[in-house]
């Protein structure tokens, strides 16, 4: 099938079920009896038992197994700021996902509002029935903001998926495609297209997987010192951990020399030439969606050596799917109550050896979406590396 | 059973599952092409949709069948304020009956706020995945101008459970009785003890189907025109519709030659004595929970005819789960943007003429919560009466 075909399908599902999610019971509600047990009065019980101390909700209640989705519709997918309403169609899918690949359940959040404290605020107000925090689709750079307060305010692990999500699976791919063509990630000089949400914690999170030479662009071109007046806080941060040689200039300086492009940007904004200016046996990973930086096609003919896509329908998919299920089961089972650079170093090391030497090839440096296991070992990894600040 | 069991295995039940509800997927998602329809990139054109028309919302989303369950836990069951956090038992309970019995897909809230701003702002900034709101346990007045602003400024229906669905289910009761009595309302004569959240709808629900002499105290008595200084706006709404005769003094000169006592306040405030003082074949309606205002074979030994409790193990329950699913999913099938007396006034008389005259005695003037049909004839009559403001 076609995106159109997804399209029309798409809409045809929704409209036929009127959205994707549907809230169950557990127990049993036939009887006079069962509703005096699972409602008043022994529902009293188990209240008691919160009001005494609030950890008992992660024994007695559905705080410990579920997760706010939480977006204000600011920056999603392809689409843009649509809204809160309007993302609701793609939080429901994020929720479906939850279940389906983590056993969470998950509840979408659509915001009335894209207002930093306004967010805070709310979902701090609504927190204590949750047992996580998944934001998503919320814009650079108010989503470092929010998940910064968020994180030292809650006592439930908070998470956004546009950064650490992709930031995970992102490294995944790079440790294995390195791993495949024999240079140690010391020596990768690396592109970063796109200096949002993705963009910034796909940065952080190679400098902590030992990566040494990254240059980030935005849509101005290389994030240099001379462009300092116009940085916010975000972008400061970046340029202080990378661009060590002073570039300055556009893309296409940006990526000659690079052994590694990594696309979290726009459509086709990468060329065959750009691509035949890198080192040897370059890597490009063009996740732009649906659209990628460069057609798998043109990369390939331009010596691109392993080539990743945010698309399913192509080898090498680099999709967050892989990562977050497993990172808030991980999270979940361990009683975390946060989600640590620990945690997230330990995803991406449990994603990455699940591909074995002998299944390594070009095509083949993630396991795929629905492989068999893919969440439970990134969920034992997490709840391994989990440790309370200060134990 | 008695309460002791019903607590204990609830305990268990709440242990063994760790809460009462799940979210699940009403759609497929086992292969590769299942996620490109249900999630992206099919997903993209409902988001499109809802984003040209927040109307659309209503036939793509979840927001189609979905209700926030939302408490501040400051006034729960029998408890008291313990809280948002423990109150999710309770609220989960609510979920669960929603979907049993109205086929609503019900998410709990409980908020970490008691403050009536935060809690208005925070279910504003929440409120588009929702196709209603049920406010649920949130102590008086504070309820009262938290609703009446969420109604103002909303464009769904938001409806506090415990005052009207507790006035509607009253009323029915009311009805019925008096129906069985053969004694028209508008010579029945009445007193509330009670004059929170339940105390207030009641008599406003009453006034409305005819009655014109009610008496409603607190705990310091007749609500009385000497006692206007220290009203808030809440009573004085009240006093201006009630106690025509200008009654000043407790609650046994209240009881005094009623034919109608409504209690929702607490245990054991009801003398056999004092319903030995009203008229012939009085009404006791004795619904503080667990335990009654008054034992209900005290009341009969007194010469109570009709009784009338709360609890689901002995005749006549009057509980809003005969209410609140039928009305909430009348209005979503009706696409209602409010809740409006003509419904609430609809729902009465939908569930006391689910009793038919050969049906009714002293001990069955209301259907039992498992009795089949019971919310689908409420949800016919409420979206019936559904009229758009100045239609």
């Amino acid at each position: 099938m076609d995106n159109i075909d997804y399209y029309e399908k798409s809409l045809q599902l929704h409209a036929l079920h009127k959205g994707k999610l549907e809230v169950v019971s557990k127990v049993p509600v036939k009887t006079q009896d069962d509703l005096s047990i699972a409602y008043t009065p022994g529902v009293a019980e188990p209240c008691m038992l919160l009001a005494a101390n609030p950890e008992n909700a992660r024994s007695y209640s559905i705080k410990a197994n579920t997760v706010a989705v939480v977006s204000d519709g600011s920056a999603v997918l392809g689409l843009g700021n649509i809204g809160g309403l309007a993302s609701l169609p793609v939080m429901e899918g994020k929720a479906v996902l939850f279940k389906e690949f983590g056993g969470i359940d998950a509840f979408p959040i659509c915001l009335d509002t894209q207002d930093t404290d306004e967010i805070v605020k709310t979902v701090k107000n609504i927190a204590p029935g949750f047992g996580g925090i998944n934001l998503e689709d919320i814009s650079a750079p108010g989503c470092f903001e929010i998940e910064r307060r968020l994180r030292a305010e809650l006592d439930i692990p908070v998470f956004h998926d546009d950064q650490h999500g992709t930031a995970i699976v992102v490294s995944a791919a790079v440790i294995n495609a390195f791993r495949l063509l024999g240079k140690p990630l010391s020596d990768v000089r690396t592109v970063i297209n796109g200096a949002g949400a993705a963009g910034n914690a796909i940065a952080k999170m190679l400098v902590l997987l030992g990566l040494r030479d990254i240059v980030v662009c935005d849509s101005k071109g290389i994030l240099s010192a001379s462009r300092i007046p116009e940085f916010g806080e975000d972008k400061l941060e970046l340029i202080e951990m990378t661009n060590k040689e002073g570039l300055s200039g556009g893309l296409a300086k940006a990526v000659k020399g690079r052994d590694l492009f990594i696309g979290v940007s726009k459509p086709d904004v990468l060329t065959g030439e750009m691509v035949r200016s890198m080192r040897r046996n370059p890597v490009v990973f063009a996740m732009s969606n649906p659209e990628p930086e460069i057609k798998p096609d043109l990369a390939r003919a331009s010596g691109a050596r392993v080539i990743g896509t945010g698309r399913s329908d192509l080898p090498n998919q680099i999709n967050n799917v892989l990562v977050f299920p497993g990172v808030f089961r991980g999270a979940l089972d361990s009683g975390a109550t946060d989600i640590t650079e620990d945690m997230k170093i330990a995803a991406t090391y449990a994603l990455a050896g699940l591909v074995s030497n002998k299944e390594l090839t070009e095509e083949y440096i993630l396991p795929p979406a629905f492989k068999e296991g893919v969440a439970k070992a990134v969920a034992k990894a997490v709840a391994a590396a989990w440790k309370r600040p200060g134990a």
